[in-house]
């Protein structure tokens, strides 16, 4: 089986990792648009364009199944990639992020407290689209659901300002209001360039519980039929699956995702 | 006579304004691609491709002059741009950008100082082209000639960060080694965004004298001879021309830069 994973940057590299733990006998295919990062201050028109190049690319490839590892283009363009991909599955975060969002929100402390809320942490066009606000709400109504868009989070992250004191405020910025405003909740992070920087958010945000939706794609897509044979074919088989990589612009990729790269990849393409 | 601006977002309205101050009787018009903002962190390859593609939207407009307002673009794609246009005439910022810092060089004060230097703030593609440092170099030497990339201003400033506690931050960081080292200097914004945070650019380098290209590629531009017509015409004539606005991406266009806009363009389309 081989799962094309896409992302505007190397924020996916987050969930690639996750899905390489859980199906080790899958082989990856990763595609990162560096040559258009970010895609999340762009408009929906141009998200739906680029995503579908790069979902083209990687259709060429004869992939089994896609991976939308990126926020801002599952939540504008993931019915356009399924026309697209037919009848290829396609997976996107917001699913799997609102599930962690529940899973997280079920613990007594936060549940039953009159002060908790639920912060949405992304891009400034996931933010617009509401992908995660409104089923959330509907899902948890009358816990407050609030957004916070965080563009220059991204790029930070792809400048390699991962742990860098501007970084630090600049989290702060954002999220200091909600903090300061409810003792508890649950953060969401709504983009899958976050997870690098989950510490430094968790830190910011003390009393609350900060999820990524890493691992709950990785959760959901076992429970799919079509990800059985990779499950039992991994029980069996110790071979690991192999890794490709692709960039849009080879010269825009980060020098802390390279090094993460060229220790786990089979090619660095 | 029409004149076609390109940059890769709204750094670019900082030399169309001192442009539309000189040349009032022209007509501009301005084109920023903001579905691919920014072109500093990409590669050469990519910034050829992007700054081809915006030429030739201008050039079906039937412009008379290019001016590449992007340090970027001028950077690395000059010469691929004069080929595509060929024969109309194309400008970059680079020798302009070089010419207002030997300008402000000449001073006694700082030519006679011991402890002066020449520092290129530019984005990470600039600063890799070495455009400005070569030349410098070459100019002013035995004067030190240094560079620094700084890939988050763009960022911010396309986020409307322009007068936001982080961004200044973000600028002591890159400047304060040049400024604790050499007590005066002059600083070479090598990149049409800048312009607009000038000021705390100053403000974080006392001593210093920050210098951008803006004014210096109008004087440059009056000096050409198929300027003069443009030149003599304004002469004569009270009435002013137009600028039409192209975005490759309407909605991301930030909103600073679209009071602007709207309050100066005869058409935000």
């Amino acid at each position: 089986m081989k799962i094309g994973v896409f992302d505007s940057g190397v924020g996916g590299i987050t969930v690639l990792k996750e899905l390489q733990k859980r199906f080790p006998a899958a082989d990856f295919i990763y595609l990162g648009d560096t040559a258009h990062v970010p895609y999340g201050t762009k408009s929906p028109a141009q998200i739906k364009r680029l995503s579908l190049r790069c979902a083209r690319i990687l259709k060429s490839k004869t992939i089994d199944l896609l991976v939308v590892a990126c926020n801002t283009a599952s939540s504008w363009a993931l019915p356009v990639l399924e026309t697209l991909l037919k009848p290829i599955p396609v997976v996107g975060m917001v699913k799997p992020g609102i599930e962690a969002a529940l899973a997280a929100f079920s613990r007594p402390s936060l549940k039953d407290s009159p002060h908790s809320a639920i912060l949405v942490l992304a891009t400034r066009a996931t933010v617009m689209s509401r992908a995660y606000a409104e089923d959330l709400h509907a899902l948890l109504s009358p816990i407050p659901v609030l957004q916070q868009a965080c563009p220059l989070l991204v790029a930070m992250i792809e400048e390699g300002w991962i742990d860098h004191p501007i970084l630090r405020l600049t989290i702060r910025e954002y999220v200091q209001p909600y903090v300061d405003q409810y003792p508890s909740g649950v953060a969401v992070l709504g983009c899958t360039h976050y997870p690098w920087i989950h510490r430094e958010i968790e830190k910011a945000m003390p009393g609350w519980v900060v999820v990524d939706s890493s691992w709950a794609v990785g959760e959901m897509l076992a429970r799919e039929s079509f990800m059985r044979d990779v499950t039992a074919s991994a029980k069996i088989s110790d071979v690991p699956g192999s890794t490709e990589w692709i960039f849009t612009d080879e010269d825009a990729v980060p020098t802390f995702a390279k090094r993460w790269i060229d220790g786990r990849g089979d090619q660095a393409s």
